[in-house]
């Protein structure tokens, strides 16, 4: 299949978001943790979380306004800027995808879906106690993507949570072994298998 | 491992790039083809491309101007902002892999590794004949992310390519079919194997 511009409009409207949802491939998954200015703990599932950089360490991701109710944002912006990214796996995948329904502002996803909060003693948003990679966050930015009126967000890691017998001695995080799972589009989960880790590559 | 800001910096450097790359889990894998104004083809590794919507199609990556050379920014940039993704199954993935080595400006990273240029009438930059799904962009917004001088690069899609038997009736495309692989890092690459296509999530 072969398609320009003027097909697009075209496509059927959710033929279209599916095809290009699911055409880059699969990505990263996460459920990102906040809390209400009254005390709401919120969870979503996110499928855009990217690496920025390591010194210092810096995570960005996407936020919908226009097709995704923005709890996340205002809740992050009402407790300091403070979020949590939590890595999901067949456990919990089920609850994980519960997560992206419509729920009222004053539920909690967390007791919708039977997820568990955990608190730290620096962070002001919950973790996800059943998620074994565990990342608190604090906003440091945010770009106004104009084309579609989307934001992408710039937190500052400032706490980590890892199983010390998943991590290498070279630092790499062991997820075929945590069993992290991967997303393409909204709604189709893989499981990843280690196919290789390469060497430096050289000329 | 519980580790929290004062305790980074102390990380030993390779380590600590190691343990932020992996943490978040595998992630989005795809080639980024692009050509000089000298007409030179470029090719590198990347895995921060993130969905933006549907409609308008936008994808957005991640570019490091201080670690990565930024031969991908100067020749989007000289040819009318055209740029392809492409997608890595187990049959290329060395030669995916090779491409993040540091060749000279003027070296093809297609000749130095085998890979197959493929131009369609559309656009200025060169697909991967091998990958299965290709899909050509031109650059719409730049974002600098002051907090690590790095760029949010924001590009709308203006062509796919996508084999028809690997389309599904709603739209969605099989990557488990198509063998598309993910990346934790710089160096651990996985196969992703379909866990489950979850229905739309209702309170």
């Amino acid at each position: 299949m072969h398609l320009q511009t003027a097909d697009f409009a075209a496509l059927e409207r959710f033929y279209r978001r599916n095809l290009f949802n699911t055409l880059p491939g699969p990505r990263g998954l996460h459920l990102i943790g906040t809390k209400s200015h009254r005390g709401v703990e919120n969870l979503g599932v996110f499928s855009s979380v990217v690496h920025l950089g390591a010194g210092p360490p810096l995570l960005g991701f996407v936020l919908r306004p226009l097709t995704v109710p923005r709890h996340t944002y205002h809740h992050l912006k009402a407790q300091g800027g403070h979020f949590t990214l939590n890595t999901v796996h067949p456990g919990i995948l089920e609850k994980a995808h519960q997560t992206s329904a419509n729920y009222p502002l004053e539920t909690s996803e967390f007791a919708a879906t039977g997820l568990t909060p955990l608190y730290s003693e620096l962070l002001k948003a919950p973790y996800v106690a059943e998620s074994p990679i565990r990342i608190g966050l604090e906003l440091v930015e945010e770009h106004h993507i104009k084309a579609n009126d989307t934001l992408f967000l710039v937190g500052k890691i400032i706490e980590i949570f890892v199983p010390d017998e998943y991590i290498a001695s070279t630092g790499h995080v062991e997820h075929q072994e945590l069993q992290t799972m991967t997303v393409a589009g909204l709604d189709t989960y893989f499981n990843n298998e280690l196919a290789a880790r390469l060497g430096y590559a050289r000329p």
